[in-house]
């Protein structure tokens, strides 16, 4: 298949996503729960965990369809994650419009989140399949990866000791895993191997960490009117990103001063001064290379993962896979 | 079996749910998100959800140990709900210790809340049973119904038309269903027939409603020292109880007024008139019979419990679960 005509099946895929997610949200339920369901999930998002749950699925022999519910499931989970951590980092906005939290409240949003994890399981179980027990096991652990690795992206705001490497642990678990829970839920409906089913996992681990990396990186490099939200917004809130972290292990002297002044400067203490710590931590940031050092990086887990696919049999949902991952690591938002 | 022998019993069945409780916690988690939920598990509580799946298992000829992780799971899933409500409530005090937001901070609770629900599903998973898709739709059916009931007490709270009749639907969400729940997983595990399970959900949801007006009940006539949390909370915090609806719907005039004042009065401005405040309602209650007519919906629920008992086979768990209902509801904390 040519590039255009993956573009074109995505393009299906996210819609089919979309028109489906909102229908899981059950009637008769409190007025503000219910809308606020429907607010996070009409709220658009790439769908790519869901994507790579149905491709992941015709991968292995499966039909893209049998797995609709399971990716509904795992983008109803990724949904809940979104709106819990804003909340925990009191973000105001999200894809362009208000976050659950500034539209409502905290306690609507914390039931929103809530709500929405019942949901995930809920629609998985629409799935039909000859192992239920196996999906909502990988849904579980799915569950208590992203929370364990929130849990770790809050402790790191407490310290200021944490190493890149510290950090790669992290998002392996923020995204990583759900990434990789995504492409190994899609094999165990398709019934993949044991060996695809690993292969798809390892595939999704490294695309999960090539896209939070990519993530840190569109902070900085974005370009705002497509991005949906406040460029440096990671380093208004002190984010210990991949970009500060390599940038403060490689500084010294008063560049590094600099940085460790920013991780704590406070945004709403002195609001005049915002543009004037991104412009200057982003300057560090290119000076020290950090910016080629993420793209690197980004590359490099891409091919990792690339190499993962090369165990399954070629076809049009590999290419897919593999056009997918590329489209991802060249995205602006 | 005597009395005794049946409080013997609770106590060895509350005993095996604490022990096993904590082993659910994951190792290598983040500190606070692991010493939190283990705070929260080891917090003791009257295990009621957790022994009604084991004993409603037994009432239909199944094992109680077989239904032990399932007990685990319904356990869990109750101490999920404590730990987001009691931050929505601004609860400093649950059970006698502080709350998880208070003795860590917002955002690890609603982290150790999300982790709890991932463990549930998890204790859930561990059961020996072939119909493990069954077990976790009563479960995510339970999830979605006590977040709803939650999302209604909050509407409840910015409304001052609430009836008593939508006390009732918001409580049959938020505590009954869950009771249904716990028995209706225990007559799965169980392998019970269709109308035991039915029999057995009948008899939780009746049950989980009189457990919950002697909650509301006990706020104002529970012995301070044995309550684990201050006398007139509910009254504090401006709660849509039965009592004070009940009070509202049957009071006119000046006490009528003075209900209305007292549900909008607010706890931080003037401390020291809370006192005065709950003395005031109190008397209120007593005058107006709210408190005898509480104690009597709480009898006829459960009543009405106990007549669905009659559907089983009699033996040592309906016997059990009898004396039990009755325990509850002479409750003192």
């Amino acid at each position: 298949m040519s590039g255009d005509r993956f573009d074109r099946r995505f393009t299906r895929m996210r819609r089919l996503l979309d028109a489906k997610l909102g229908t899981a949200v059950r009637a008769g339920a409190p007025k503000d729960l219910t809308e606020g369901c429907r607010y996070v999930l009409a709220g658009g998002g790439k769908r790519v965990r869901g994507a790579l749950v149905l491709l992941s699925c015709e991968a292995v022999g499966g039909r893209a369809r049998d797995a609709l519910n399971t990716g509904l499931a795992v983008e109803t989970l990724h949904n809940f994650t979104l709106v819990h951590d804003d909340i925990m980092d009191n973000a105001p906005a999200r894809r362009g419009r208000p976050t659950v939290h500034t539209r409502w409240d905290v306690n609507n949003a914390l039931l929103v989140g809530d709500v929405l994890v019942g949901l995930a399981f809920a629609m998985l179980l629409k799935t039909r399949t000859a192992q239920p027990r196996r999906l909502v096991e990988l849904l579980t652990r799915g569950l208590l990866d992203v929370c364990e690795g929130q849990a770790l992206d809050l402790e790191f705001s407490h310290r200021s000791d944490v190493t890149v490497d510290e950090y790669f642990h992290m998002i392996e678990k923020k995204t990583g895993r759900l990434f990789g829970t995504a492409a190994e839920l899609g094999a165990a409906v398709g019934g993949g191997s044991a060996r695809e089913a690993a292969a798809l996992r390892a595939f999704g681990h490294h695309l999960g960490r090539a896209f939070q990396i990519q993530d840190d990186l569109l902070d900085v490099t974005a370009d705002r009117r497509r991005f949906g939200k406040a460029i440096g917004g990671d380093i208004m809130e002190g984010k210990r990103t991949f970009l500060m972290l390599k940038a403060l292990e490689r500084a010294r002297g008063k560049d590094r001063a600099y940085l460790r002044r920013a991780l704590h400067f406070s945004t709403a203490r002195h609001p005049a001064r915002n543009a004037g710590v991104i412009a200057g931590v982003t300057d560090l940031y290119r000076r020290y290379g950090v910016i080629d050092e993420a793209r690197t990086v980004i590359g490099l887990n891409t091919t990792l993962a690339l190499k993962n696919l090369e165990q399954l049999r070629p076809g049009p949902a590999t290419g897919m896979l593999r056009w997918l991952s590329e489209l991802m690591m060249n995205r602006e938002s």
